[in-house]
């Protein structure tokens, strides 16, 4: 595109127009107007809505039926010719709808024109995005469920292996890796949740608006609505034109998303040091070096973290294009397609990618529950049985859980090792019946409220989910 | 809070901590870590959570009635205090859940500390913010409804008051301004139901997922999450206290409504111009010059039309934040709340500001058909009509409509002002059914398609959402 | 891209990598991992960046001349192809650092190799880009100081030429347009001046830090930075292959500038319409109907208006990405690039509109005026006077004026047209001098202090920046 | 603010205007245009603003000279009153600027109308922001001056301190721990240098702009341009009261400057964690647990990490407000103030928390040592070192060191570790030169390129930035 750099000598040169724009005028115009170039996307939506509008035209007696018949013809061929690319595009004809009615003209003749009686580009363009965004919801769906999925096969077989629950990524308290993956299905559920709100809202369909104000001739909206598989149209005609909400929820339910899951992929990247080396990945997912065997780069990881940054940044855009701008529509709306359609693409993608590496994700569960284990983290077991076991106050629990670790960590070995008598040395009423609180296994075994990180309570997790995908 | 300013000569002076940290790095550790300064707006409930936490650690027989007793008589009075002004807020105990447990600890002794079993500040002030946003979910329902029921009173008085559709800011058809007003209930109407839909999503109760893994004391999360209004606990611990969706869904929605809120203001602040004169506020929603009479600066509308950019801004701080961030609780989180406010806040005052304006505004419908009925805005009407009654084709219609236009320009009058003779001259089919679509009045009646901008559409429109407020 | 469209409902038909990405992780990880989609624009500075190596590893002696020469004769041959679009790129090379060498193996056969000694990809990607944005600078400079002289030429044709000055929107105090059109070169000014700043601090040259930490090579790292033009090189590897600094100072310049253009595009918008009529713009600018001949979209100015929200957008993407991110290279980087180009395009081709349309704009001279004079707006003048000239307090002064206003008012007349009998009746003292100052002309030429709009300050404005263009 | 919280079931209770506004219009109107509430933090500015005016206007015979000391004592006094916290401010009196002429009316009466000859509240407040924001500058110049001064201090104490060179967060080459610290000073370096070119953009005095046109007045703006600390008068009247980049480019340069100390919060909180164990920060920096002695939470690097979402949100904020804003003021740019201070204010805090931090951070060089030497981390010194020594091609070096790092990996060694015969059995040209380049801290001697990691580059870059600071 950028064609040769300028030099920095000779900046000049280009005076007018400078770098991509020096021919003329026109040749900018045609660069603000032309859509072709990334609409041509919605072609099967927009030809979808031409031929239930046609449709709906001759049932309504407003054009005849071989009109209609031809109609439907010349763009089931027209759709043929852009799915097998044999369609030529043309960039005179500006966008989508202007290249499917010239070429339909060219196949069928004048009754090509007939099918933009009652119509106009705005509400068909309204139409064709709804379409393609309604389609971009169901794969996101689809995609969200399938990784679900993944990570409750993967909970699933590691509902009992340890590893430290992180706060600060400082090790807090005993968890199961089960248990810390059925967060994200939690986090993915209400992604989700608001697709399928989001898909609900924006099925209805604008066709029928016109240019702004509806129309005198006696069309049927409600028909062209449940053809397209709409609940049925839209209620006002001048937001019907100048509605483009259903994108922005789009995009703030992917960067929300997103950002899920650039929070488990920090995660990898994280684990996937050698000084964590709590996870392996196959080649598959990282990159290496020929000559450094240990070097294993998480790329697939770090592309996962750094993608919401462009989905909110096309969320910011969009609704920066939208804010203040007069009714009905103008010509910045045309900024919302290349930002949905990038967006789309990235969050598809990085539903993949992820749903990629979980199911080629290993646990190296030795160096989780070695790591689970350091550090004394089944002190807030131990503080929490002498208030219940003793009915201590808090205060003196932690006093009394605090002089133990101090004995601990002078004798160089954890909690659980020490004995009863050395317990009680320090807080007579101590009984054996304490070490059923230490030691990870025995900790994560204890929390057994609900929700909590209980092996049992992380399978009947799993089992409320399987239900519901 | 910037103290004296710096002098630009000697701007080394404060060289170690420059400026409004001076002094040490204990007063700047305070300034990153307290959030008494904003998070005591959690006060209500907080303390609401730790009624409910009291009463079931009571009936669980994890603490004792004596003490729950005890506990609620503090909190009630700690309340009292909070809301009549009189409690005394301390730095040093940090934030409001310290500050709270500290008032009570003076008022009712040690049985304070044992309102802290089974509970950690994560899910405490997780829970907090939850009833925060969900009651912001219903001050803005409310208000979204209120301003819906003003624009539904204006659109009902306005049914058939006519004035220009613009597309392009540019006059295209005629319209009612009661059909654009009812856009914009369109747009509240989504708005709120977005609310409604993350309202049920956010209602589950992070309380008992204590500091990350949950609890081993006996629990009953179901009891606290009815108490507090919920519809049940949430189902994982580190999702519990790792989430802040409820606060980026909020965020999202309010970016997006006030969006639509600043595209109404960017109308008014247009139609206020002398140049357009479609309508006039009172003095109670403008300001103006004491020696210029006609002056009337729409500061009301323009503040509308700035705040989404506030909304937008802390919707992005907060997914910035949030990117990346490895489970679970990380003090990054803390960024949360002063953003929550503001938006929330910025978002109460914008929805008020258009109600009280809505119901201010006074169209001014002179002014407005005159503009409706410049340009022959109803040639897009005889072309149509060309179509329908002769069964023309669309290209000839458009011939025949501007060869019309340019007779019209040329007598330096309306297109209906035309006779029969002269049209029939231009096309000999025409008949004098042609003046039923010519006219502004006309030609508004005549779009009668679903959605349409006809007086009667907009009353079933206004009936229909009348049902549903 | 998108293929063909998932239907809605067998939606879970490609249920375990949905939509693009059906086939496999190997074909996910390609899409996550290959650049040449994009990074092929990088092409002439990946080329220039390895003559410049090349030459000064021969220089060292740590390559030969033979080699060297081979290189040079084969980059020159790559080069010619790529610009001539023979050249094939292929993905299974990832990225155009590879596509270019593995085409010289092809074509030199093992010397190809010795080019990469003491270097590796994440110095050179770093090279190329700072390449490609310094041209960036330079683009966008010379198309600023066209845009800065376009506006001067309109501004000294209208330095006399009145119109409304707004505030809120509102007419304030009369102005002329040239004074109006000379804000925006003062904008521009310090557009230019901050892409001169940016350029200058970007101007030292990463090649030699290697991967991250230097080299044993015997480099001359001077030579390089010299060959290639710049200043000289980075001081600090680590830096040198983390830094994305100069990209989001060039998208904080862009989003900045672009936000200066679309308030001079919202001007237009609002002049073009037929209540302002301010201002015309010919087709080229515009977009029409075919039968509403007064009907002027200007698509251009509303794209400008649109264009900062995509270019903010990007900035945005860019912090988010690089945020928290730590040293040194990370894939998260790759990102940078699409954004760039992106905001790149967008920006030039938003100065290259402005500028034609600009050159094109014609001012309603007569409309201008008319509004200008309008509603009292030389009220401060008056007041003004009555301060200077009778040495009258301001308070007092402002009630005189009203109440002149108001005698004029109640004439239907403006306060030139006052008779001094009338103005006498209500303050004595004044003068005919008074007459000075009234009437749009008057007010004009009296704001005669450093920066006002008195066409004689206009004229000298316009000059100062002639001088520095 | 948010008074007591609405209850979920009467949320309709204050249906007129919810929450917040439950009075009346007036209520409203005031919360949206008072701005004592955030303005009054420009007082210093504006009183100093308004004495150079008053001199100026004395100056010129606009007022006496009698005024004018009556003025002075007037503003003087009432600085005095503000910085001593005995200043009332009034909401009825809107914004500081009224707040202190109203107080200046009470103390010398009406001599304090005169202050607002050839003055408008337009002209004030931009000179006000602008004085501020430049104030703002100098402390963040001397707050990243003493930062860098800090990182100069440690880099000088490690600048031969080995750790990994991490790319991907994966072991990659050797460097020191002085020169990975290097690489924040430059990136500092480049934020200072952006400052100082800010300053000097935004060092013009917009004073005497009045409302927008200028003013008939014979008053001398560069006599207050230069009496403020200008380096001269704005040139444009209409561009002086509508342009807020200075704000925008504080913002941008903030957003990134806080981008650069977030990579280096989030190394800190990994290097704190038990995993890599690479540096230790004191009790002044982190927050523990009474129970869990090992436990250090890194909350001030996690708040520095967090808060760069802050300001970024602040700039988006800014640049959506400006977006498509007409000329000149309009209330819109009332946002830009609270934005402002916060941005300011989370900036300073986060450089001296990072100085402070920086000062106090010890690194655990044994462990920092160890994870360098670990994984053949100088496996391409062995390569590259057969291409110098060997004049290898770099393929058949691969090739040779692959070969060797699988000897080594055998025998549980590291490369150093081979003996000189199991090399030559791989390559005999080998001789023990080889062991030069191997061992972590022989690698880390050999990278003397310039910028290149070795001890003596680190101490040369230390002594080039010591001389500039």
């Amino acid at each position: 595109m950028s064609g040769k750099p300028a030099n920095g000598q000779d900046k000049n040169a280009n005076a007018m127009w400078g770098g991509r724009f020096a021919s003329s005028p026109s040749a900018l115009m045609e660069a603000i107007n032309v859509s072709i170039g990334f609409d041509r996307r919605l072609a099967a939506q927009d030809i979808r809505g031409s031929v239930a509008h046609a449709d709906m035209l001759a049932k309504q007696g407003i054009i005849s039926e071989e009109d209609r018949d031809a109609i439907h013809d010349g763009l089931k061929r027209i759709l043929e010719e852009i799915e097998g690319g044999h369609f030529t595009f043309s960039t005179a004809l500006e966008d989508i709808h202007m290249n499917v009615e010239g070429r339909l003209r060219d196949l069928i003749g004048p009754a090509a024109g007939r099918l933009h009686t009652a119509r106009s580009r705005n509400d068909q363009v309204a139409t064709d995005v709804r379409l393609w965004v309604r389609e971009a919801h169901d794969r996101a769906d689809a995609q969200i469920t399938n990784l679900m999925d993944t990570l409750l096969t993967q909970a699933a077989a590691h509902a009992e292996t340890v590893m430290p629950g992180f706060t600060h990524l400082q090790s807090a308290q005993p968890v199961t890796f089960g248990h810390h993956l059925m967060a994200y299905v939690e986090m993915l559920g209400r992604d989700r949740s608001r697709i399928r709100d989001s898909r609900k809202r924006l099925n209805e369909c604008p066709l029928g608006a016109a240019a702004l104000a509806g129309t005198s001739f006696p069309i049927d909206r409600h028909a062209t609505a449940e053809a397209l598989g709409f609940d049925g149209p839209t209620r006002n005609s001048l937001d019907s034109v100048s509605d483009r909400d259903f994108i922005l929820e789009y995009l703030s339910i992917a960067s929300i998303s997103a950002m899920h899951l650039s929070r488990l992929a920090e995660e990898i990247v994280i684990w996937m040091t050698p000084q964590f080396g709590f996870v392996r990945l196959s080649d598959q997912w990282t990159t290496g070096s020929s000559i450094m065997p240990q070097k294993k780069n998480p790329d697939a990881a770090e592309l996962v973290r750094a993608k919401p940054g462009r989905i909110i940044g096309s969320l910011v855009a969009l609704l920066t294009v939208m804010k203040g701008l007069p009714l009905t529509y103008s010509k910045d709306m045309q900024e919302d397609k290349e930002r949905l359609f990038d967006a789309a693409d990235t969050y598809e993608l990085v539903l993949a990618a992820v749903s990629g590496m979980i199911a080629d994700l290993k646990p190296v569960s030795e160096r989780m529950a070695a790591a689970a284990g350091a550090g004394f983290a089944t002190a807030t077991d131990l503080a929490d049985w002498l208030v219940r076991a003793l009915e201590m106050p808090f205060r003196d629990a932690h006093h009394v859980t605090g002089r133990l670790v101090a004995e601990a960590e002078q004798r160089g070995c954890g909690l659980e090792d020490l004995s009863l008598d050395v317990m009680q040395a320090v807080e007579p009423r101590i009984t054996d019946a304490v070490y059923g609180v230490l030691g990870v296994e025995n900790s994560v075994r204890s929390r057994m409220s609900f929700g909590g990180t209980a092996p049992d309570n992380v399978r009947a997790q799993i089992a409320w989910w399987r239900a519901r995908l």
